[in-house]
C-alpha cells in the first residue's frame, strides 16, 4: 500500500454543485474510478422544448477502461435519472439496494438497455471495486432504502451522505446509522460531501411520523373517497397511508403509471406491504362504497399529465373528482412547480371538493437534513476535509459556512465547481484541474443534437414568431419570377393586421427592384437588407421582433 | 329617493377574481356606474411573449356614457396597470389619493395619454358621483396611502377593503381606521367585498415595525456599502430603511428606473421624506467611504433587467457586487419568480457579498391581512352580503368559509366569477347574467392581436421549431421547376443531422412526383400530404413534432 499522507485522491463533481439535480461524482485513485450517483435534472425554463437534461460524461468515456463500478445512493430521479443515457455510453457494473436497483432496472427496461449488471447490496455491505472498499450506510430519506458511502482507498476515507435526514422515528426503517457514522469518524475520516438542499433552514426536519396522525385526523373527517396525491417513490409514506386508511376500512387504488408501477415494484420487494385484499383494482372500484375507497396517485406537482390533474379536469377515462371527495396533495412544490400546483387546487375547489395541503395541514415534511441534523453528521464524522455538494451556490457557500462553525478550518473546505479535480491526501488539498462537465439536453429521442443555436432560435420564435419572406428568381436574367410572398406564423393574427404584411411586401419588393438584373452572389447581400428592412419596418410599428427568413427559390 | 328594499344594485367584477391581480370592479345602480382600480396581471408562462395582460372593459365601452368614475386604492400595478390602456378608450375622470394618482400620472405620461382628469382626494374625504357617494377610509399596506372604499347607493352601502393589513404599529402613518369600518357596521352595510390574498395564513401579519430592527441589526454589522434591494412602490419600508441607515451615518443613492421615479414621486409630495444632505447620486458616490453608502434598488424578484441583478452580473455601468457589499433583499417571491431569484442571490454570493433574504433573516413582511385580521373586518362591518375578490378559485372559496365561520350565512356569500353580474337589494342576492370578460394580451405596441392562433402557434414553434419546405410550381405545366427545398430552425442542429433532413427532402420529392402535372386545385391536398407523412417520419425517427410548413410558389 502507498503511503497514505501521500498517496492522492481525485474527486471530481461531474453535476450536482451549483444546481438541485444531476447529482454524479467521479472518485479516482491511481488507475481506479468509481462513480457516485447518476442523476438528471429538469429543463430551465429557457431550454424550450427540452424533456430533461442528463451529465455531460465524456471524462467517463475517455476513462472507461478504469472504471470499476457505479454506486448509486437512491431512487431519486436526480440521482438515477441518467442511468440508461450513461451506461449506454459507459457500460459498468452498479451496485445499489433492492428499491434502488429495482427503480433502475425499471427504467432501463423502459430504455431498452440490456445486459447491465446490477449488484444488489444490503446497509452494512461493503463491496471491493478496484483499490476501493465500499460501504453502504443506512440513511432517512423520503426514499425507502437510501444509503449513505463510506469509500476507502488507500488515500483515505470519503464518505458521502447522499440525500437524508435523521428521523428518530421513521416509518418503517431504522433510524440513519449513526453508530456506523461515529465509528468512521473515530477510524478517521478524509474528507465528507453532504447533501446541501436544506441547510438554509434552522433546527430538525420532522419526523415522517408527525404527519401520520394528520392522515389520521383526516380520515377520520372524510366521508366520501379519499384520494392522496404524493411522489410514487416516497413508499414508505405510501405505507403510513393505506395503514391508516384501512383503520377506518379503507382499500387502496393505485392510479397513474408511475405510482401503479412503483408501488407494483416496492411489493414485489417486499419494501411496501398490502394484504391482497386490501388492494383493489381501478375497474373494481364500483364494487365499493366511497368511504371505503382511497385513491393514491400521482400529480403532487401538478405535471399536465399526471393522475390527480386529469381527474381534477375531467380527462381521466374512469375517475372524476366530485363534491363529496377529500383530496390530500401530500407533497411541497419543487421550485418552479408553484403556479401549476395552485391551478390543480383551484379546479379541485371548484369540483368542490375538501382539499387538504399543506398551507392548509401538515401532510408533508421533507426528506433532507436541516443544519442541526448537518451538525451532527459533521461532529460525529470529524472529517480532515469537507465538500458541500447538492444545491445551488448559495446553500453549498452556507454549508461551508456550517462546517467552519463546527471545527472544520476553511482552508480544509472546498465549495466545489462542476468538473473541478479536487486533489486531496492526509497533507494537501488543491484544485488540480477542470474536466469537461454541463449538460446534454434530451429532446424527444435526440440526446445532445438541440444546442444553443437550436435554442435561441426557440426562443426567438416563442417571443414574436415569424415571418417567412420567399420568391422565386430566374439564375440566368436576375428577374423576380413569383413573389415576394409573405407568410407568418405566431406573429399577430393576420387578418387583424393585413395592413403589415401588405406594408411588408411591398418594402420587400422596393427591396428586391433596387437589385436589377439580380446576379446570384448578391443574393445573400439582398437577403440581408431584406431581414434588416423588415426588422425596423415591424420593430417601429408595432415593437415586435419576429424572426425574418428571405428565402429564394432558384428557377 | 327609490325605496332601498327594492332597489338593486350590480356588481360586476371585470377581474381579479379566480385571478392574482387585473382588480377591477363595475357598480351599477340604474344609469351610474363607478369603476373601483383598474389592473394589470402579468402573462401566465403559456402566453410566450406577451408583456403585459389588462381586462376586456368591453362592457365599459358599451356604457360609456353612464360611468361617473374610476375610483383607485391604491398605486400597485394590480390596481392601477391597466389605467393608460382602459382611459384611452373609456375616458373617465379618476379619484385617488396623493401617491396613487402620482403613480397613475407617471404611467400617462409615459404612455402620451394627456387630458385625463386626476382628482386627489385624503382619507376622510366623500366624492359625489351621479348616485353614488363614496368614502375613502385609510388603510395600512405594502404601499403608502392606500385607501378602502365605501360606496352608498340607493340601495345601500358596498365596502371595499382595497389591498389592507391592519398594522397597530406602522411606519409613518395612522393604523387602519378601524372607526370608520365600526360605525359603517353600525349604519348598516349592505355588502362587503373583500381582498383574499392571505386568506390561507392563520393569525396576523406581522407589523411593518417588527423588521425595522433586523435592518438596524444588520447595518450595526456591515462593514462596506449595504444595497437593499426592494419594490420601489414600498415607499414607507423606504422612509424605514433610510432612516435606519441614517443612524449608522449612511446617505442613500436610489439606483434603477422605477426606484429613481418613484422615490421622486413621493418626496416632491411629501410621502417620503429625506434631508437632501442624506441623498446621493449615483455619479457621486466615489466621494463617500464604503461604510457611508446605503444603495436603494430594484430587483427584488430577480427581474432581468433590475438594478440588483444588473449589478450582480457586472452588467450595470456604474456599480457592481463586491465582496465587502451587504445585500438585502427586503421582499418575498411573487409565485413563479422563486427560480430567477435564487439565481440572482447565487451570483450575489459569486460576488462574495453577504446575503441577507427571507430564509435568512426578517426583512420582509406581507401587506396582507390574514385571518384574523379578516376576521376583524368583518365582525365590524356586519355586511348583509359578502364577495370575496382578489384570489384565485381556492382563496375566494376559503374567504366565504371564513365569513360563514364570523356569521354571514351562507346563501348571502357569492363566489364571484369573473363577469357575473351580481344584482343586490335588501331583500334579494342572485346573479342575473354576465358581462364579457378576459385577458387582452399586449405585446409591444400590440392590444389584442396576439390571440389563441398565434400564442399556439408559438408554442408549437417554441417546443420543436420548425421545418420549411419551398418548391417552384409551373401553374400552366404543373411541372416542379425548383426545389423541394428544406430550411428549418429551432428544429436540430442541422450539420449533426443532415440524414433526416437529406430524407424529409427525399420524401417530400416522392410526394410531388406521385402528383403528375398538378393542378392548382390540388396543391392543398399535395400540402396536407406532406405535412401528415413528414410528421410522420420525423416522429418516428427523433420523437419530435416541428411545425411544418409547405409553401409552393407559383410561376
Amino acid at each position: 500500500m502507498a503511503d497514505a499522507a501521500q498517496a492522492k485522491l481525485r474527486i471530481i463533481p461531474l453535476g450536482g454543485v451549483d444546481e438541485f439535480g444531476k447529482n454524479i461524482t467521479v472518485v479516482e485513485y491511481g488507475d481506479d474510478i468509481i462513480v457516485v450517483d447518476c442523476g438528471s435534472i429538469f429543463p430551465e425554463a429557457d431550454m424550450l422544448g427540452v424533456d430533461l437534461v442528463i451529465p455531460d460524461v465524456s471524462y467517463l468515456i475517455k476513462n472507461r477502461e478504469k472504471i470499476r463500478g457505479m454506486f448509486i445512493t437512491h431512487g431519486h430521479e436526480d440521482h438515477i435519472g441518467a442511468t440508461p443515457y450513461v451506461l449506454r455510453q459507459v457500460p459498468v457494473p452498479i451496485y445499489g439496494t433492492k428499491l434502488t436497483l429495482a427503480l433502475v432496472d425499471l427504467k432501463l427496461k423502459e430504455h431498452r438497455l440490456p445486459g447491465v449488471q446490477l449488484n444488489v447490496i444490503k446497509p452494512g455491505d461493503m463491496v471491493e471495486a478496484g483499490c476501493f472498499s465500499v460501504r453502504f450506510i443506512h440513511v432517512n430519506h423520503s426514499i425507502a432504502d437510501a444509503v449513505a458511502l463510506a469509500i476507502t482507498s488507500p488515500a483515505g476515507t470519503v464518505v458521502f451522505s447522499g440525500d437524508f435526514k435523521i428521523d428518530y422515528t421513521p416509518i418503517k426503517s431504522d433510524v440513519t446509522d449513526l453508530a456506523t457514522f461515529a465509528s468512521l469518524g473515530q477510524q478517521g475520516v478524509l474528507a465528507f460531501l453532504c447533501d446541501s438542499t436544506n441547510v438554509e433552514r434552522k433546527g430538525y426536519t420532522m419526523s415522517e411520523t408527525r404527519i401520520s396522525q394528520t392522515f389520521i385526523d383526516q380520515f377520520q373527517q372524510a366521508k366520501g373517497r379519499v384520494f392522496v396525491a404524493m411522489f410514487a417513490s416516497n413508499i414508505h409514506r405510501v405505507q403510513m397511508v393505506v395503514d391508516s386508511a384501512a383503520l377506518f376500512g379503507r382499500k387502496v387504488c393505485f392510479v397513474g403509471r408511475s405510482m401503479v408501477n412503483v408501488s407494483r415494484v416496492a411489493m414485489s420487494i417486499g419494501e411496501l406491504v398490502i394484504p391482497p385484499d386490501n388492494l383493489v383494482d381501478i375497474d373494481d372500484l364500483s364494487n365499493y362504497a366511497d368511504e371505503e375507497i382511497l385513491i393514491v396517485t400521482t400529480g403532487s406537482q401538478g405535471e399536465a399529465m399526471a393522475g390527480l390533474t386529469r381527474m381534477a379536469y375531467g380527462e381521466h377515462r374512469k375517475l372524476q373528482i366530485k363534491p363529496t371527495d377529500m383530496v390530500i396533495i401530500s407533497a411541497s412544490p419543487i421550485p418552479g412547480n408553484e403556479k401549476p400546483i395552485a391551478r390543480v387546487i383551484n379546479q379541485l375547489y371548484r369540483c368542490g371538493a375538501n382539499v387538504i395541503y399543506g398551507q392548509i395541514a401538515e401532510v408533508h415534511v421533507s426528506g433532507h437534513a436541516c443544519q442541526e441534523e448537518l451538525k451532527l453528521l459533521h461532529v460525529l464524522l470529524r472529517p480532515k476535509y469537507f465538500v458541500p455538494i447538492h444545491g445551488d451556490y448559495s446553500k453549498l457557500w452556507q454549508h461551508a459556512e456550517l462546517a467552519e462553525s463546527v471545527g472544520t478550518p476553511s482552508q480544509n473546505i472546498v465549495i466545489p465547481e462542476r468538473g473541478q479535480i479536487i486533489e486531496m491526501s492526509e497533507n494537501s488539498l488543491s484544485i488540480t484541474g477542470i474536466v469537461p462537465t454541463g449538460g446534454v439536453l434530451v429532446d424527444g429521442l435526440g440526446i445532445g443534437d438541440v444546442g444553443n443555436v437550436v435554442l435561441r432560435d426557440r426562443k426567438h420564435l416563442s417571443e414574436d414568431g415569424l415571418i417567412i419572406v420567399v420568391m422565386a428568381i430566374e439564375r440566368d436574367t436576375g428577374t423576380l419570377v413569383s413573389g415576394p410572398d409573405i407568410v407568418s406564423r405566431g406573429f399577430v393574427y393576420v387578418r387583424e393586421s393585413e395592413d403589415i404584411i401588405e406594408n411588408a411586401r411591398e418594402l420587400t419588393r422596393f427591396i428586391i427592384k433596387s437589385y436589377e438584373n439580380l446576379d446570384g452572389s448578391e443574393w445573400q447581400t439582398m437577403k440581408n437588407r431584406i431581414k434588416d428592412e423588415l426588422h425596423r419596418y415591424i420593430f417601429e410599428k408595432i415593437k415586435r421582433n419576429p424572426m425574418i427568413l428571405p428565402i429564394i427559390m432558384e428557377i
